[in-house]
């Protein structure tokens, strides 16, 4: 961010910019649940991610990503969903902006209860039903559909990492699912 | 509703203790706008139906109608749907119950600027995305898709009875549409 | 509902008439939680009522009542706030007619997991701030409240029938409450 | 953003690179909207700044501002809200951290109709009633309370700028206003 010649790529962040931005400014994310739906609406199967960290051990996770300067919400939605479901999952876009939450990760423990060590990222989270067939791209080793009593198990919930647990519940709550 | 002997309709209502009913007590109603979205999820279009009412005046309406005895109200929104639009017109159930907004019909004039001169009615309103082809049945003459602006026009809200002309800039509210 | 003749009091329903609507027509309630805000808004805790059912076993249950022909939710809302929580209870009404959930009771199981003995109700839940002193009045024991963590321990889940504690897991999802 | 020795403001920026960041990265905003409710919840009016630009036009705005590193939504709202209307407002803040809408800001014009010079901005929008004395601070000149009919007027959707006059009738059909 230490460019003031005029920039050809004005919306571009170096990683090592990124990487400063990440300590000073809160990022803006999107989060989204897959679901499956029956032809009621009832939801029948959530879909998670599972995926290696950092340190080489499995966890479980959404479909997240930052959204980019100058992209819609919208538009960084259908980007992420693409890049870890493959084109062909056929996501219904809610006719809405209105998230089902908002999931404030902060770098250090706070109300929220929602954790991530890189950054303060403030994430509009959705639930996007898909009819298509999901085929997962780039570091996630699969994409796993569980019925939402195997999503809210006690083995689920421990491989879902800062928090995050906890928003599959508010997804579950949100779509009126009762146990 | 005055028989005590076992009853082989249990649910059933005759049209005279129907209209008694309507006299006496709120009825459940959903009603349902249906739209058409863009892959981004922006509505491009709003179905609504043109109808005459008793007095022989063309209308324009929503998909709308009463929620049965022991039915849910998924199962209402998909009865009314088919009845209105056809077999065909896949529409896409909402994930979550909750409605965009709750209508309250009065019989007579109120805070809710809603009227329905037969009942007083809590309509729990939905938007709902459709995919397929609508065909009207039953009493509708024809199924218009309007734009947002074509829908927000003096025109068609002046051929909107009962305040719903208000419901659509709800709904459009909602999907976060902008002029 | 077999009065023909003019009727002094249109509205009016006798005990045998609403014994027979309840099991003809689904009958629209509001149900409301009670809770105790923070100053930035966070839950801090949530009334339930305790209270004796017909066998006289203890139960906890929510504030929650039947709305009446030409009343509106607004002012059921405010009605059984009233006579739950006493005129001291200071609620503050939300700005939005959304409710947090549609909870749909049915007379015996369904898809929905909420039954109720009497009726098909659908009831719309909203969650209510309230700022005052809470006396309960009428048939209730007591007005308890309980910490987030509290209200789902599975004790107090168990005292809630017929699948109410599973809308005050949705309420809390609602309010983002995390674990 | 370019030191890279021991920062002792860690999430401090400086004016320079608040500039930079805000042509990189979309930045975080809350909005609110400020209403006074009658004690059914309904509606009676809805407060706006009155304040000059930077060319010395006068403006309606929103309470507005930036969410900083490592804060909270609901503690930038609180602290909007007390620097716009002081700290004898009042504020009731939501029990849902669930905004009514999100409004997404572009330095150009897009499909969501609502600009900002500066940045990209994704703010988070409520509507927060207040019961207390409102003394506005800082640059705006007065807070003026609109009915919903005033705030809908041609002469008032005219003072708001950046496409904010959808935001007012947004929230409006978010509480149910009927015109």
């Amino acid at each position: 961010m230490n460019v003031r010649t005029p920039d050809p790529n004005p919306g571009w962040l170096s990683n090592e910019d990124l990487y400063e931005a990440r300590r000073r400014l809160p990022m803006v994310y999107v989060e989204a649940i897959p679901v499956r739906l029956d032809p009621l609406g009832y939801v029948s199967e959530v879909g998670l991610l599972y995926t290696a960290d950092e340190t080489g051990n499995f966890r479980r996770t959404f479909v997240s990503g930052r959204v980019m300067y100058r992209e819609t919400i919208r538009a960084a939605l259908v980007r992420h969903m693409e890049k870890d479901l493959g084109p062909f999952a056929m996501p219904q876009l809610p006719a809405s902006p209105v998230p089902f939450t908002v999931a404030e990760y902060f770098p250090s423990p706070s109300e929220t209860g929602l954790t991530d060590d890189r950054q303060h990222a403030v994430a509009l989270a959705y639930v996007i039903p898909v009819r298509g067939e999901c085929s997962p791209r780039q570091d996630a080793l699969e994409l796993t559909w569980l019925t939402p009593q195997e999503a809210l198990s006690a083995e689920v919930q421990g491989d879902l990492s800062g928090g995050r647990g906890n928003l599959i519940k508010q997804a579950l709550a949100h779509m009126g699912w009762c146990e």
